[in-house]
Order: C-alpha cells, then structure tokens, then sequence
C-alpha cells in the first residue's frame, strides 16, 4: 500500500515478473478492494498470489516511531511478519523508508554481529556497471566499527547482486590521501587494512569516483549517503530537463531529435532511475527490498527482480561469513600490531 | 601558476577581461620565462599588468603545510602578499586549495568574529539561476556557530554576487522535518530561527533541493559538502558522455545531432562549469577567488569576473554587517528564552 502510484504499480509490477521465467509466488497484503479490480487485469498472476486483506496501512509521512506503535496491523507489518514467519523469503515495499527499517529491525532483528542495519543500493558507472552504495540513510552517524561492516555487507551485495568476484571497496572521503577527513574513516580504513579484505580495499574515494566506477562498493555515512546520492538523482533530472528543452525550442532541433531518439534512448537508458531500482535493507535477519516510491510498474518490477537474486544467492549467509572471517582477521592483526597508530602515520 | 594548464589559461582569461569594458589592472605573479611569451600574443592586456618574477611556486599536490613552511616566495604567496599590502583589491588562483585557505589565513587572517573562513561556490538550478552552496571542503567538521556563520556569509554571497536581494537560506539535511539529522544542524537552525535572518530561513533541504533551487543558499559542512559538488560534477560529465555516445552510435543520430546541436548547445551552456567557475573564499580579511585547476581561459574569466563583482560590491563588508545584526539578535533571542530546548521539542 505504500508509494505514491500504490498499490497499482505493485500488482502490476509483479505481474511483468510473473510473466517472466521467474518461478515466484507472491504475498500481497493490504486493501482488497483496492487490489482486487487491479488483479483482475493481471493475467499472468493468475494462481500465483495469496492476497491477505488490511484496514491499516503506513502513511508516507508517518513517523517511524508512531508507525511501530500504531502500525502492528498494518499491511508493512503484515509483510515483514511472514518474512518472520518463513512464510516468505523476501519482503518488498514502496513505503515509508524509516517505517519499514524501524520494523524490520523490530521484527527480524539485526544479523549478529551487525550494529545497524544499512540501506544500500547501486547506480549506473562511466564503466558500465553499477557502483554499490551504502548507507544511504537508515544511520546519520557512524562510527568506524559500523563503516568497517558496511564495507563488508556492500561486499557481499557486489558479489551476490552485480555478480563481481572480488569487488573493490572506497571509503567516501574528500580527498585520497591517507590522512584526510575524520576519525571515523581514517580508523575504518586502517580496519580494512588489516582485515582478510585488504587486497579488495582500494582506499579513499571522492563524490565524482561514484561516478567514474572507481570502485564497486563506496562507503559512507547514511547523513553524507543519503544527501550524495539525492543530489545524483536531482543532477540527472534537472540536465534531463534542460536537454528535452534543447530539444523541442526548434522545429530543427524536433526533426534532430527524431533521427537521434532510438540511440539516445538507448544510451539515456543506462541512468534510468527505473532500471535501477531495488534498495536492500542489509544486515537484518530477513531480506527486505524498498523500492522508490515514486516509481512505475517497471520499476518496481526491476525491484522484484533485485529481490530474488537476493534470496536465491543467499546474500545473508554471504554477509555472515564475511563478517566472521572479517572480524577474525582484524582481532589478529590488532594482537599482532603493536599499535595502531602506525596505520595513520 | 597554479592548475592544469597554467600560467597560459591564467594570462589568456585576463586577457579576456582586459578586452571588455571592464577597468581592472593586473598583477602577475610567476615564471617570467613562461609568462612574457603568452603576453606577447594578448593584445588586450598591454599597458594593463604588471608582472613579478619568482621562480617558486606551490604545486599542486603539494601539503598545505609544507607549502606554508616552504612556499614563503611562492607565485601563490606573494599575490596573497599583494592583498594583504593593499597594493590588489583581490587575489584569483587556479593552484592548490589547501594551500591557497591555509595561506591566506595565516596572511590575511580571518575577519572578525569568523571561526572558520568556508569556501562558497554556486552551481546551475531548475529555476535557470544558482544555488550557492558552502562549505565546499575548507572545514571537515563544523559545529553549530561555524553553520550559522556559513549561512550569514552564503546569504551576503547571494546579495552580492548574485543579486537575489532577500536570499533563502537552507541547511543541508536528511529530511525536511525538525528533529532530521545530527546536533549541528539541529542548534544551526534554531539558532537561523532566533536571528534576524529568521524570515530569509527556509528550513532543511536535502539533496536534490540544491538542483531543484528550492532556497538560494544552502549551507552545510565541509566533509558533505565537497563530496556532493564533486557527485553532481561527476554526474554532469557522466551523463554528456552517455549523450555524445547515443549521438555518435548510428548515421540517423548524427544527423540529428546536426540539426539539434544549436538548440542543445545553448541548452547544455547552463551545466557548462565554466559558466559557473570562480569560488570565494569567504571569511577573510581580504578577498581570495579560487578558480578550478582545470579550467580553461573561458572559465578563468569567469571567475576574474566574480572576483570584480565581490570587490565591486564589498562583500567583506556586507559580510561584517550581517553578522553583527545577526550575533546580536541571537543574543538577544537566547536572553529572552528560558531555554533551548524548547526549539527543538
């Protein structure tokens, strides 16, 4: 139910996964007047979906506290519980980011060894790939032992989702030197650097490498995360805007545009927002995906898709045994190390 | 002597100036045996510089506190030397950053009471004007009183430079809502609401907000800040690249290039950095004006031309005024609360 074009663009969205090879079943929870007219134009999930009726549901500008206490019935809770339940594998939401983390986390709890959970998603590179991004939110501070199992969950996501054997790993920083911004990633980097990771830490990263696919997976703080990546979404926006303008202030410029459109679609193809969408709330006992609230079936189908590579490749077994050798990596290194204050010399 | 294609670029720009109505002198200082030739061929600028030799200059990856150790007859130092002496209203490098804010620092030192001298740039909006953002990287953690003292500077930077007479200001943040984000931001704008300058706050503003031009001024710390400018610089590259490649991949789309490339090219000139280059180093005793490195003669212009604006306006001194006012009326706003915590309840 959540989302601004909900719950349409979710029927409709699973539908185009259920048209697809994808052997899925699907749990939809939530206003059965409002979703039983959408089905009924969805045929290829005929059979395939159990719908579970509910009142209640999250608003977007709930907050998350409020959320938890009055939301217990909701359809985002109802969904999160049968992930709980095992009566799913994986629960997918267009809702209120802060409400379906602060349940999640609630209900399935962090993974050990995990602080906080994360946010963490990919965008288009100069390489044609996708650069992994985490936290894009859920944390406004982190410490270096938090950005340290960051690296290591945005690890695991690169490996499983992008399919990149041995991803390199940046630390989001304003300039590349060693000495260069806070506390904070300054002692994460020197974790990574005595972790069973170092051969996949490529050091400090700055705004501009996110684009270049400098490395596969950056890593920040969810306060310098989320703002970084609004501003990439509202940069593309914004030059969007300024080329369809381009485009249409001549009757030259139309006829131009008409000759060019199939290989410019193409090419403006790769920073659709659509096609990347699918954000992971890592590092809880449970896979949870948030898709964009502002998206379209198509979109929200690509978030499907994110959410069954996810289950299938085991992304939280993956984070749990990189952890685990992680951690035992930077124990060994820290008895070894005389001290630590060699690493930032 | 500083930046990628120095002096020429630098000498080149001037001579740009020197060729519109505008009546400014020039002072250059650096590598004579460089410099003569290029002036030969900038018939604008005869009778219009003067020029200083020194053979030393600060390079560009060069620690700022080893270029201040070292640098004390730098190309770099003695036209900071030219400010502070009065013999120049302003000094313009294309060089080193770090070096240019610790220099000047130490040379002109901050004016009264500013904490933290920030770097203030302004970058193209939705509403075909510019946003001014601050700090761009001078100052990694900032607390509340270095915020507000950045909004005061960003909002005398928007009258200025900009001429947008009563300026909105907006702090960066997560989220719209009161209670969003870290203690910093939280007391910046409490104490933006208790000043005189309480009906040009906006509020937070988060990301996209910067390209959406949603408030004139949008102020933040430097560690956030860098890295955002240096995101949406990289997104503008990243997304003209896609484009030129959609254009070029088949004989129908550059034929439609052909016929766009008039329309889109004026278009395109709004994102064109060039249009946009020229920081300021905001918060000295003096007027400092940083150019990007990479820049070429077009874009050194500019930002000679933003130097000419500031001085002609007396930025320092609308600077002054607004943070006395503004000082004065928290003051005055912390007397008559009981408390603070009532903000942000």
């Amino acid at each position: 139910m959540g989302g601004d074009r909900a719950p349409q663009i979710v029927i409709e969205g699973a539908d185009i996964i259920a048209s697809s090879n994808f052997d899925v079943h699907f749990l939809f929870f939530g206003d059965s007047k409002k979703i039983t007219p959408i089905l009924q134009n969805c045929r290829y999930l005929k059979g395939r979906y159990t719908l579970s009726h509910t009142d209640e549901f999250v608003s977007s500008d709930e907050k998350p506290s409020i959320a938890l206490r009055r939301g217990t019935n909701s359809s985002m809770r109802l969904a999160i519980n049968a992930v709980k339940d095992g009566n799913a594998d994986v629960v997918i939401s267009a809702g209120n980011t802060g409400a379906l983390m602060a349940m999640a986390k609630i209900v399935l709890r962090p993974l050990p060894s995990i602080d906080r959970p994360a946010i963490v998603t990919s965008i288009p590179n100069k390489k044609q790939k996708a650069t992994v991004l985490l936290d894009m939110g859920a944390n406004i501070e982190c410490d270096a032992d938090v950005l340290f199992q960051f690296a290591i969950m945005g690890h695991a996501f690169a490996r499983t989702v992008l399919k990149i054997e041995k991803p390199k790993i940046g630390i989001l920083n304003v300039g590349s030197e060693e000495l260069k911004g806070h506390d904070e990633v300054r002692n994460a980097a020197a974790m990574l650097r005595a972790s069973n990771l170092q051969n996949d830490f490529y050091g400090y990263v700055e705004g501009d490498d996110i684009l270049k696919g400098t490395v596969d997976v950056v890593v920040t703080d969810g306060f310098t995360g989320n703002i970084t990546l609004k501003a990439i979404e509202g940069t593309v926006k914004l030059m969007s805007s300024i080329i369809k303008e381009g485009f249409s202030s001549s009757i030259w410029s139309k006829i131009g545009y008409l000759l060019a459109s199939n290989s410019l679609g193409k090419a403006t193809k790769t920073m659709d927002p659509r096609m990347h969408n699918g954000a992971m709330l890592v590092g809880l006992n449970g896979v949870v995906v948030k898709s964009h609230g502002s998206t379209d079936s198509i979109g929200f189908a690509n978030a499907i898709k994110v959410a069954i590579s996810l289950v299938e490749n085991k992304i939280n077994e993956q984070i749990t045994d990189e952890l685990k050798s992680a951690a035992e990596a930077v124990k060994a290194a820290i008895v070894t190390a005389p001290s630590n204050e060699t690493e930032n010399a």
